[in-house]
């Protein structure tokens, strides 16, 4: 492991070591198949098992009900930004209700307003995105019952997260774009209507997402879809109406083997992930006010700490001393600037740890003239 | 390589071993990185190497002018059967122009009729789909100018191909769905308004699709479309508006530096699998009757050889003893039975030979009373 830097990635993120040391044994010839999980057949019992295993961890692991359909599409949350609206909105009369708690939903409602009618219930822009809503917030706008309730569990970009799923009525499907907070903390996914995410944060790497669908929600959806943009053609076909992205699913499918032996499931893994960020957080609370938290206390993301320093000058370097410790993908987004690290379930304890040093070390260094 | 069975299946399928070892040996770390290809971020110097040589040897391989954009999506060659009339049918008071040559075809027609009116223009469906038409079965229907003329140049089910690209008018672009014979053969590109490929044959592991689009078709593509199906957003972003399948581009690169330098190019790939398939066809034509081929003689394909058995009983029995020879995926599609052979680049001309030496001796066996 000592040639691996510590990845504090947004996504692609890091992934477990004992996975990709998996990965790499079978990677030229699978035990007892022969060849490569970049080569074999989706339509055979390798894969079968491997597609089956996945489903089965993922359910064990999130609890999720019989109610609820678990299917494997491609194109990540993008993709699902539009089909979402395809099958739940096109030809409804009702608008769908958007929550706006960074980019990723604000790209979300974008693409809804292609297909129907839509209704920004909350936003954080005005004051850049620091916090999410509470419950009370979001109810009067339910009164006019949409056609579903959507939310970004975690913004990725500008690090805020919803401590518990807020609640909806009923009879309003609340849809969640769960990318970057998928498998990092048990979800109440019978509270769901569809629950998403695009794999490469902390379910596997890029080029597979996740969707779990409410079977009632089904028959809303309309004739005439795109095939392979009908969440049925999923269901019906087990995922497999048309080649899946195979060897993706078999590494998504080996870390939550992982997340379910290994961690032991994601109580365990939300522990973890608490300590992990509180290191870091520490940090910036701890700094006079050197670094600057960017979200609200309540609405801090366990999975990407985002932060300022006093100038950018001293982010950059901050950025380039990190990254000569073996800390990379510091930077934030392009969008936005600052320090991000995001915290993936894989990042072990070490790595967040040496970061946390790293800060104070930084921080104290700076603040100390020479 | 000796725990490696011979891989004849249809995709995803057998990839060359020295793009496997290279992959396995850098797995865990690629040197220089210091993380995993499953791990690194798309947005950084490692990833935009690999999709910059990935780009450059298509465009080397297949001498893809620069008129042509070259992008990689997701969501397979079905996918595509949507985005294509969604680019550049919807909306347009044409026809759009389908030859139906098997399976794929058909499905790629279907699709399109959810977008605006399609004309089958040719269809092999009353013969059993044995054969591609000639140039001049198609030239009438070009005479009304349709939106654009869509090609399956392999039919990978039924196993027959164009040997040549079809003629279309000059205000007609070809639109070829080229997913089981891509980089089999130098191929006129510079012919078609669009060409598309799953790369789970010739090109890489299932979970990303190659698609070469002519720049001047980009002005007929409507507004209001889903991003993410949008042929522009592609083509503006560099393939990276959303996270693009890293790992998966990272293997198809790898296959194309492996098709470029240790194979030599197009044409010498094309002399050896003409050597491959021509050790199959010769079995089936010289085995008096017993192996029935499914395409004619001037539509076979090199990419996947289809025959028959005298019964269902002898096929169940050549797909197993075969395997026990370490011959394996051989079964027909379910939708056709039968045997078929798939013979991509990657398929060493040891492994037809073994296959060819295998069906005269099963013949030789079956025809000889005991």
């Amino acid at each position: 492991m000592n040639d691996r830097v510590v990845n504090f990635a947004a996504g692609p993120a890091t992934l477990p070591l004992p996975v990709l040391e998996q990965v790499q044994r079978d990677l030229v010839s699978l035990p007892g198949v022969g060849a490569s999980p970049l080569e074999v057949s989706h339509r055979g019992p390798w894969f079968e098992d491997v597609i089956g295993e996945a489903e089965a961890n993922l359910r064990s692991l999130l609890a999720i009900p019989d109610s609820h359909h678990v299917v494997f599409c491609q194109g990540g949350a993008t993709m699902q930004f539009s089909m979402v609206p395809m099958n739940f909105l096109r030809g409804d009369d009702r608008a769908a209700a958007y929550v706006v708690t960074g980019s990723w939903s604000a790209k979300a409602e974008k693409e809804a307003e292609k297909e129907g009618s839509t209704r920004v219930v909350w936003t954080g822009e005005n004051d850049g995105f620091v916090r999410v809503p509470r419950d009370d917030e979001l109810a009067p706008a339910m009164s006019d019952r949409p056609a579903y309730l959507h939310i970004t569990s975690n913004e990725t970009i500008h690090g805020v997260e919803f401590a518990s799923t807020p609640a909806a009525p009923p009879d309003v499907p609340l849809i969640s774009d769960s990318s970057s907070d998928f498998l990092s903390r048990p979800v109440d996914v019978a509270g769901h209507g569809l629950l998403y995410a695009g794999a490469q944060k902390n379910a596997g790497p890029a080029g597979v997402t996740i969707a779990i669908v409410r079977d009632d929600l089904l028959p809303r959806i309309p004739d005439g879809l795109p095939t392979v943009l009908d969440y049925r053609t999923y269901v019906q076909n087990g995922s497999m109406y048309n080649t899946p992205p195979v060897f993706a699913i078999y590494v998504l499918m080996l870390v939550t083997r992982w997340l379910k032996h290994e961690v032991g499931g994601l109580e365990k893994q939300l522990e973890h992930n608490h300590e992990k960020a509180s290191l870091v957080y520490d940090a910036i609370d701890g700094s006079n006010g050197f670094y600057r938290g960017h979200a609200d206390a309540g609405s801090r993301s366990l999975m990407n700490v985002t932060w300022r320093l006093p100038s950018e000058e001293l982010e950059r370097r901050f950025v380039q001393e990190a990254a000569a410790a073996g800390l990379v993908e510091l930077k934030g987004h392009r969008s936005v600037g600052g320090i991000r690290a995001s915290l993936y379930n894989a990042m072990p304890l070490a790595g967040a740890k040496a970061l946390a040093d790293f800060m104070w070390t930084f921080a104290a260094a700076e603040r100390t003239p020479a």
